[in-house]
């Protein structure tokens, strides 16, 4: 099986000091400690110690070999995004770390993809980078789940999405800016408790608002972590638009009608909720994605979806690549070397 | 089958003026509309609009019988809890609805039981209200998920939940004062997105900082909305708690095995929802909650796990009934014309 990882996330080793540049003070920068170890600086303060794995393609492909992946989605961490900057500077930033992408990608252009970013804040930018990263050779962008108070079906962000449709960018929503930090100071709860709030959110804005019946249903949108807290919260959801006509207001239909507008990852790291996301969602819209490199991540990635005996090897089969391959439209071409090593594995 | 719905709320018809009494503005208080008919206000401002089946036994009842419920645990709604304001008023106010809950419940005392409500903001009253409440006939008690910035874990409301414990009291922590309602202006969003990540929230805070380990297992606690997003996020949890010191700095063993310390009940309004959920939480942790008589409850209370082709009639049992006739302490005989009502439903 040539499995397709569509949630990884990179850095480049080092890129030029954004704080001299700009002249404002906070940005991130990467602060190396040892030999293929550092520090995720956010200006004085350490927001994350993290590895090779993030530059170096050599070690990601060695990961990938080992787990028996063979095509990978690569893209930034929303850290990066900077989307309360001045738009022009998000830019800059922008086309810095897209250009990097592909510089990683050039590594083993086959087995390697890219998202590009985009200063989301300013929507004829946004639109303007994605078309240079599309033609630079991006396959689609990662954007945040919300540009500060502007949620996702913000007309900005609704045009921003047309234009993705029309460019044929795949888009990957990725939750970031978590509410209510005050509120989890420990633990790592913003990752595990308002991460997933706010892509349920972001998923909730598009359908009760009714962005979906505005966006073209070429548009590929795939949200990050089995879609947050969505899919155990539909059925709530869809009760509340029957019995509350506030909540119905400006979304036509009953909001499970729309589970076939979007995709979503499959990291949920667990048999029987990947079931039940696989029976919420539809077989054909759910991806492996393992967050690689990060600990919060599948450790081993595919194992969840490989392992799973509940799920029929037809079902495996699209969710570990046939999903991805149409979803990002890969060509069909296997990599010859990851395919034989992974025939390999299988066998 | 005589159905034991344990999530259900009341008001009172109408209660002392408490603006009046306290000398401050924004207190709750019932706005009679016309026969049958009440807006909820909280001080000028229309909170939310009710109906007699909160304050009148008879329509309650009523409802009961046609949904075949036998008993039900009605608790106060959150809006009354009044933990931001001066102990002493909050216990005024507890005793005010904790009475008149017991109230309603003289209409059918087999077939009524009442959850009390306490000043949770002050440890030492909160304890003193609980225990006039059970003496008086409360079967347990209804919290709100955090109060203030104090979350679960806070040393004072551990004191409170281990005197429940030692009181036999049953403890029903209900989700409240929700987080990021500034993101949540329309659409009811603050009751799909925050209020099952406030219960989600809680959950974690008890069992990562260690707090069940500090509670004894015989405190019988049980989270509403089917445990808000924690059970489809759990193996997330389980996944950083490997991965990450940080998460598990303060928690000794895997968070999924902490689930046989709460219940939750079933308001999940989904039949994939709820397989999920009983395979999570086990067949003897999931009890029937419907959230009766506001609108995104269960309509007809008890249909979703009734009509559930997927689970064994043995462990809808469980959920209809016997859990939480083992949960609060319920005698097993059964209110004559209530179970014959119910038998002729079932025949």
């Amino acid at each position: 099986m040539k499995m397709i990882d569509i949630h990884s996330h990179f850095l480049p080793r080092s890129w030029p000091d954004l704080a001299a540049r700009f002249g404002t003070p906070g940005w991130p920068w990467m602060k190396h400690t040892r030999a293929g170890e550092a520090m995720l600086m956010l200006g004085e303060q350490e927001f994350r110690p993290v590895n090779a794995a993030c530059w170096e393609p050599a070690v990601r492909l060695e990961a990938m070999d080992r787990d028996g992946i063979d095509v990978q989605i690569i893209c930034a961490t929303p850290l990066l995004f900077s989307y309360h900057r001045p738009p022009a500077q998000a830019l800059e930033v922008a086309r810095i770390f897209n250009d990097a992408a592909l510089e990683i990608c050039a590594a083993a252009p086959q087995r390697l993809k890219a998202l590009c970013q985009v200063p989301l804040q300013d929507t004829e930018l946004a639109c303007r980078e994605l078309s240079r990263a599309m033609a630079d050779g991006h396959v689609g962008v990662q954007i945040g789940n919300h540009v500060g108070a502007r949620e996702l079906h913000d007309e900005g962000i609704i045009t921003f999405l047309q234009h993705c449709a029309a460019e044929g960018a795949a888009v990957f929503v990725h939750p970031w800016d978590m509410m209510a930090q005050e509120r989890m100071p420990k633990y790592q709860l913003p990752w595990l408790v308002a991460m997933p709030a706010e892509t349920q959110l972001s998923i909730l804005w598009l359908i009760l608002s009714g962005a979906f019946e505005r966006l073209p249903r070429s548009l590929r949108i795939c949200f990050a972590h089995g879609g947050g807290s969505f899919p155990y919260l539909l059925g709530r959801v869809d009760n509340a638009w029957r019995n509350r006509d506030i909540v119905r207001a400006d979304c036509p239909r009953l909001p499970s009608s729309y589970v076939d507008r979007f995709h979503v990852d499959a990291a949920v790291f667990s048999a029987d909720a990947l079931s039940f996301l696989v029976r919420t969602m539809g077989e054909d819209r759910v991806m492996l994605g393992s967050d690689y490199p990060f600990p919060l991540g599948e450790q081993q990635a595919g194992s969840l979806i490989r392992s799973h005996a509940g799920l029929p090897a037809s079902v495996r089969a699209k969710l570990l690549q046939a999903n991805a391959r149409r979803f990002f439209r890969l060509a069909s071409a296997p990599a010859a070397q990851g395919a034989a090593a992974a025939a390999r594995r299988s066998a």
